[in-house]
């Protein structure tokens, strides 16, 4: 049967894959991997082929984008395929024109979830996942660009709080990180003035969710631009409103002042 | 050690669990289970015992609620302690009062993520994760309320899509489905009169995401008021702005009218 499986492997390693991932991996004819669209720091090519049992041909961005997945596809055409995805396969957009082109060619997709950085992040945070407006991923500062603060303004103004995700150039193993996102947001606040990004506001910064010990801060930019993070992936969560349930779970889970109590009606 | 592990079960079924979260599982002293957050249509305790090797004590909502969860801090004051829960661990707010009080009682806790209803059904959709707005959960009509109404009117203005999941009580096997939620909406837009949810909108039904054979389904109100999702779980997307892929998505992966086309600038 012609056949096209998008798995997700979920979040940080060979284990973040579910139970029907791994039975639909074992079963496939022919398997393919990406692992740039998403960082899993400590995940390991050889552990998960011992795991599977499979060989995995891992795809670059020139296979994927600029080849439109010809491998992926010739293959599905011949028989099940499954093509492993970091965390859950289409919350990155990047392979939906894969799946589009798949479904054109008759061959049959179906989607295996697995846990997603989106959900790890509300999740760890305590905050209240229907609170957050829309999410928006901050650049490189080559690429530098006003949405993100733009979409922080939107939210706070709604009341709302935002999901920064940070970008990444897997090929060039380079990750945007924290310090770099909060001084790139500085310096649209300098140009705008409106007082959504200061040196005073609260911002929560994760790093390596779903890894056994993610870390997680919340202060003011100030204090959070020094902290040492560690190693990526890395993330940025902004405040809109805060419920006193959300606040004491800011304390308890990732050590924000006690004074940020008083701040809340 | 006093440890709480909060192991996220995933979508569907007992296969919806990571490797991660089945090791936790099995090396756990004590593992418990709540199964009324959210639906897993085909999940069997027997099948996830057998495959665990674990006897699991499946708590209710008056065990964690009204409880506090007492059962679950004691024998986490014993050692390490396993309490699995449907999708994502903390997408559902209730159980972070549980994870303050341990973490108030010096029990140590930690997150294993399992794949979420919210990152399947948008993958599922082909609609782009950051443009989506804040969620909201329908109520039943005896808790009826404007606040979906209004949420996705606020969206709408803003040019996102909202997700919209559906209430549960799942210890009367209650679980509200799409044509209920849809008369509910058209009943608050006849007092209102914003044009917001009509019968000519564009909505997406979802049902089952998650399972091996979800549906998908994208139309005017009218028309997916007469159509059959079967079983719940079910939920909604009401599309705001959509981009030419997102229509493209729509009409190959949930039968969106073809018309729909020449509806995108």
């Amino acid at each position: 049967m012609k056949e096209l499986v998008f798995v997700g492997l979920g979040l940080n390693d060979e284990m973040g894959i579910s139970l029907r991932g791994l039975e639909e991996t074992k079963t496939a004819r022919a398997t393919f991997m990406e692992l740039y669209t998403n960082l899993m720091p400590n995940f390991s090519i050889k552990n998960f082929e011992y795991i599977t049992g499979k060989h995995v041909c891992v795809l670059s961005r020139r296979n994927l984008e600029e080849e439109n997945g010809a491998i992926v596809l010739e293959a599905a055409e011949n028989g099940k395929t499954v093509f492993l995805v970091p965390g859950d396969p289409f919350i990155a957009t990047t392979h939906i024109a894969l799946r589009l082109e798949a479904q054109k060619r008759g061959i049959k997709t179906r989607i295996v979830h697995g846990s997603s950085i989106i959900s790890a992040i509300i999740g760890l945070s305590g905050l209240q996942n229907y609170k957050f407006g829309k999410t928006v991923t901050i650049p490189f500062g080559e690429n530098s660009s006003e949405t993100p603060y733009k979409v922080i303004s939107q939210n706070k103004s709604l009341g709302l709080h935002t999901l920064c995700l940070m970008d990444i150039k897997a090929d060039e193993k380079r990750f945007l990180r924290i310090n770099e996102a909060l001084n790139l947001l500085l310096e649209i606040e300098c140009r705008n003035k409106l007082g959504i990004v200061t040196e005073d506001s609260l911002v929560v910064g994760v790093a390596r969710a779903g890894s056994v010990m993610p870390i997680l801060k919340a202060d003011t930019v100030k204090r959070i631009l020094r902290y040492d993070f560690g190693e990526p992936p890395q993330s940025l969560i902004f405040p809109g409103e805060l419920h006193f349930t959300e606040v004491e779970a800011l304390v308890a889970f990732a050590g924000a002042p006690g004074t940020l109590r008083s701040s809340v009606r």
